[in-house]
């Protein structure tokens, strides 16, 4: 059986690239940009007015002048305007262009205005060039703002918009189909009987998918019929980039989704993985190089491997370019001796000193997944050493990856 | 002028309660449940068995029993067979419920099968109870799954559908309308003069509370018209809960926003506060207790503000029950004597011991977003002291509220 470290990297390998679309700069938040962004024009694209006030030319200030005739007013989103004489001034506003022949700003807080003259506050020590923004000094025009790989955040709408883009390049949303098996799942609002189960594993996959940016997304549920499964699985072999199917991988006879996927043209890469939760882990590779995951079908064995494998897949093949590493200080200790990586669920809390802090949540089965509610995510603890110290520091993956 | 703290004080004095609507379970994430969600049955509702192989009568194995004829198979989503003679046993898929008369699961690992006589494995020690996770374990029926409050996540919805509930009573998405002022501003796309400016906060607004949740915002632009503005803000004022507007707050003539809100009938609760950026924040209450924020128009005092005041407001107003709080160490020394609060951007790295560090992203002004680009959130610095030293551990805020 293959390690979790193993698993990863087989399936890193076997990456498909998704194809690129152009969408509105305001739907693409969480999308990966696929194109660099250059500054439009210099940005401020002019010397730009920060406070309100009166523009004036800095050498009358310096010759003694404290009192201008106000000559025009000039507002922001008005063309510029000059000064022509020293003696006047511009009255001015916040975000206007500054007038041509001016180079200082006087606030309004420091002027009184009487009869169209504007005077000056005795004691104010104006300075050159103050309270203007200068021209390109944020950035220059074709600055690269941003950079292919970028994952797009409502902070740099802002940015993109600046720079003109109304639309911009992003990878597409790959159509993924959740397919969740098991004669025994009934529906949430059916009736249900004592030896049945709700169904959850496959809405739940479609939720974390859908938080992750991954919207184009689809789940059905298929009873433990061969026949219907490989229909149904080589249906969406031709209509799918992503398989993500879960139960009917473990060693019960009604496990047939590793014989099925075979049997529909899908490499088997591996089955069974040393770990905890979800040992029965399969992947493969599709006659289309779609990735197919089969996941097990215990709930927290869904999860965990839904947020491991698959997402940090599809954000890899996204071409994200910058992963964030967390880690988090464990708050019991634990003594952990299977040769497995154990993906521990915990409760983090960032105390007041900046340190995170995990709290174990040990599950009791991995069925159990009630005692996941109020988790942020898990610790891995490596198939060695068997015993892990309070307050070491280990690697923590956020059920909602950032 | 009064400080943030009290800033953000006055604004929660003033937190509307949103309706609730009951909506599709699988639609809910992010939003806040308004009802408890009770076990509808036992987890597991029956015994249920953990791995395939076949179930027995422990009593037998104690016998020395270590042969057992199948008598017949039993499928995960089968109804309850039962076992009717110690020597027979009951071949059983993970999943499935414990037949009747066992209590023992042997795994298909430690067993042979031939001629439909199941032999155990002489080394294997099998156990009472094992491999059978007991009825009500996890949680018993009616027990309170998650409580009033609870923001959801992927990992609830299994719980929630577990529960079978196919709807929930969550918060209403209250109706927001963001509206940008100013002459100066021009959509991307559209063509441009030297002297104007992109528009972006009304953009960067919105998209910032769809991250957060609150979907049900439009943005609309105005010019510096009084009339125009007041007709505008006078309707929106009748069919939103929430206003956001962005410029035309400060000191200048062509800011008419307070005086447009007075005429409106709204009720201004501050106007100014101790803080950078965004100073010149205005809050008001309007006519039928909607919340009106009118933040200034620098693209980093919006987003800022934004965040600040209007999301945290809004997702108590939500009725969230859990806030986080995060820390983080700041990574070189700040000095920083104004009497203001000063929201400091920052990169943050999680170090691998742990420790959260807040690197300093200094703007080069209140208009220069392109230097937020990458930062994680901003750090808080009281207004006193003016030193904050290296590795200080200062409170901070994502700009994605968690």
């Amino acid at each position: 059986m293959i390690s979790s470290k193993e698993a990863m990297k087989l399936i890193l390998d076997e990456l498909p690239i998704f194809s690129n679309e152009k969408i509105n700069t305001l739907q693409s938040v969480g999308r990966i940009l696929k194109e660099p962004i250059y500054a439009e024009r210099d940005q401020p694209p002019f010397d730009r007015v920060t406070m309100d006030g009166i523009a004036v030319c800095f050498a009358a200030l310096q010759k003694g002048v404290d009192q201008f005739t106000i000559a025009n007013t000039q507002f922001a989103g008005d063309a510029q305007t000059t000064l022509k004489d020293d003696n006047y001034c511009i009255e001015i506003m916040t975000g206007a262009i500054l007038p041509k022949n001016t180079n200082c700003i006087i606030p309004v807080e420091y002027i009184q205005i009487k009869e169209g003259i504007a005077l000056v506050d005795k004691n104010y020590q104006p300075q050159k060039l103050q309270y203007i923004h200068q021209q390109g000094s944020d950035h220059q025009k074709h600055t690269e703002a941003l950079k292919i790989g970028h994952k797009i955040e409502p902070i740099d709408i802002s940015l993109i918009l600046s720079c003109g883009m109304k639309q911009i390049l992003v990878s597409s949303d790959p159509k993924i189909c959740i397919i969740s098996n098991g004669n025994e799942l009934v529906a949430a609002g059916d009736p249900i009987l004592p030896h049945q189960i709700r169904m959850s594993n496959g809405p739940a996959i479609m939720v974390m998918l859908e938080q992750q940016g991954f919207k184009n997304s689809q789940y059905i549920h298929l009873v433990d019929d061969k026949d219907i499964q490989k229909e149904v699985i080589n249906n969406h072999l031709t209509s799918s980039d992503i398989l993500i199917l879960s139960g009917g991988v473990s060693m019960g006879q009604a496990d047939f989704i590793p014989q099925v996927l075979q049997e529909c043209g899908v490499k088997n890469i591996f089955h069974k993985v040393l770990q905890r939760p979800g040992k029965p882990m399969w992947f493969g590779i599709g006659p289309k190089k779609q990735l197919i995951f089969a996941l097990p079908g215990n709930p927290v064995s869904t999860l965990t491997c839904c947020r491991h494998y698959v997402i940090q897949a599809l954000q890899q093949a996204y071409g994200r370019n910058i992963f964030v590493n967390e880690y988090a200080q464990l708050q019991e200790e634990i003594t952990f001796k299977a040769n497995l990586t154990y993906f521990l669920p915990v409760k983090i809390i960032n105390s007041e000193n900046g340190i995170l802090k995990a709290y174990p949540i040990e599950t009791n089965t991995s069925g159990d997944f009630a005692s996941l509610i109020g988790t942020d995510g898990y610790i891995e603890l490596a198939s060695e050493p068997s015993l892990f110290k309070k307050s070491e520091s280990l690697k923590f993956y956020r059920w909602k990856m950032p």
